[in-house]
């Protein structure tokens, strides 16, 4: 069984389409447990889901709490993202570090959640000492000013890289790449050619100019179905302009 | 030397506001060469500086281009960001894959560049085919869509795990890799020799056989040596057997 996500809990979020972003971002990385804690205009509202572009479900059930505390009451394992150094002695995480000692955790059978601060000021030191960590995003000292729905972002990012550190399966790659024998085939093609057409001149230097072309090649981890490609290509070519051309409206003439 | 951060290269970017949140991410992660191709409101908008909070130096020096190869011309490595699988053979990676790769490239004094679609479809097809590699979020298949600012934040912030993480000295790669601008000058050359020869053929098929050959040669990763032989290459086969040679034998004979 895959274990439970993060909730995320905002404390005092400010504007509703940063809590619609946010809803949006863990949409995008498998989480949905949104809890809001003395959002500023209320709630529900609607810009959130305006903002959300469809990632409705974290705000559908999203719940909202007075205090903090009872926010936190059924989790087991809580961290709290700040960008400013605390006096609280916690262990201090990247959101990387973060992801792996939660997904231990939840992997374990405990709930766990991240703990966001407000726009304007981020959290409070007495929400700070609530968690049992302290996560910070590596931010350029010169400038820290990251948006909420960001933080979240790169946060639940973590989480799911953590869980599965691989590109989705659409991308797998669909073309095997040539055997050897078929790339030697085209670069043997393609130095025939070169010969035929007096291009590996002078002769002293005909074994460089054939290795340097092969790296090309090489490099290139060409598909079958390039390597053919590749043979029409030299083929076409070399038999100069137009002459393709001519051959197709021959046939073409032939079968009329 | 710190290696220079990836230029972010926005492709029809819709919406000012995300242009700003771009730029603060930028600067949230130490990136600041912003360059936008076709915004679709036009250039400067005062929104985006509103919305950048103070992260006004990446939009300042914003520029600006009628075409996406002009945007990259000075670029010597590319990857694209895109959440769809596509028809081309380039290499995909994970933002963090991607970042260890650029920042590789950079560290060996290479220019480097990521490129975004704008909002509502992304990349197009044709501008994917001028990377040299494919990155993508691995997002929950379930939720896909991922803001634009978000998906700069998550490669920005990669970028700058990867400097902190960063061994001291890189190799310098023998040979520097070409500009976009002499591979898509090499490319073009190809691609005029293709047409005049007939490859080409039925045209309805031509813009994927073009794409499929410009993901060859990008993957390669070219040297500016083995773009100006493998212009040499096709000149010399697209001139038909034997024609370089007959020009030799004319020289020779009239030197004689």
């Amino acid at each position: 069984m895959e274990p439970r996500p993060p909730s995320v809990i905002l404390v005092e979020p400010q504007l509703a389409e940063n809590i619609g972003a946010c809803a949006r971002v863990m949409a995008n990385f498998g989480l949905s447990d949104l809890r809001l804690v003395r959002p500023r205009d209320g709630w529900p509202q609607e810009r959130a889901w305006a903002s959300a572009s469809g990632a409705s479900w974290p705000l559908d059930e999203a719940r909202v709490f007075d205090r903090l505390e009872d926010a936190l009451a059924d989790l087991q394992l809580v961290y709290a993202t700040t960008a400013r150094a605390r006096e609280i002695n916690l262990p201090v995480f990247t959101p990387r570090e973060a992801a792996g000692e939660l997904a231990r955790a939840a992997a374990s059978g405990l709930s766990v959640g991240l703990l966001f601060g407000g726009e304007r000021a981020g959290l409070e030191s007495d929400d700070v000492a609530r968690a049992h960590a302290v996560v910070t995003v590596p931010v350029d000292p010169r400038f820290r000013s990251l948006n909420l729905a960001q933080a979240v972002a790169l946060n639940a990012y973590e989480w799911r890289m953590t869980m599965a550190d691989r590109p989705p399966e659409a991308f797998e790659p669909e073309q095997p790449p040539a055997t050897h024998e078929a790339v030697e085939g085209f670069l043997g093609q393609l130095e025939g050619e070169l010969h035929a057409s007096g291009f590996l001149h002078p002769p002293e230097k005909t074994p460089s100019m054939l290795r340097n072309l092969r790296a090309v090649f090489l490099r290139a981890g060409l598909s079958d179905q390039e390597v053919r490609t590749l043979r029409g290509v030299v083929t076409a070519l070399s038999k100069g302009r137009g002459k393709v051309l001519e051959k197709l409206a021959a046939k073409k003439a032939a079968k009329d």
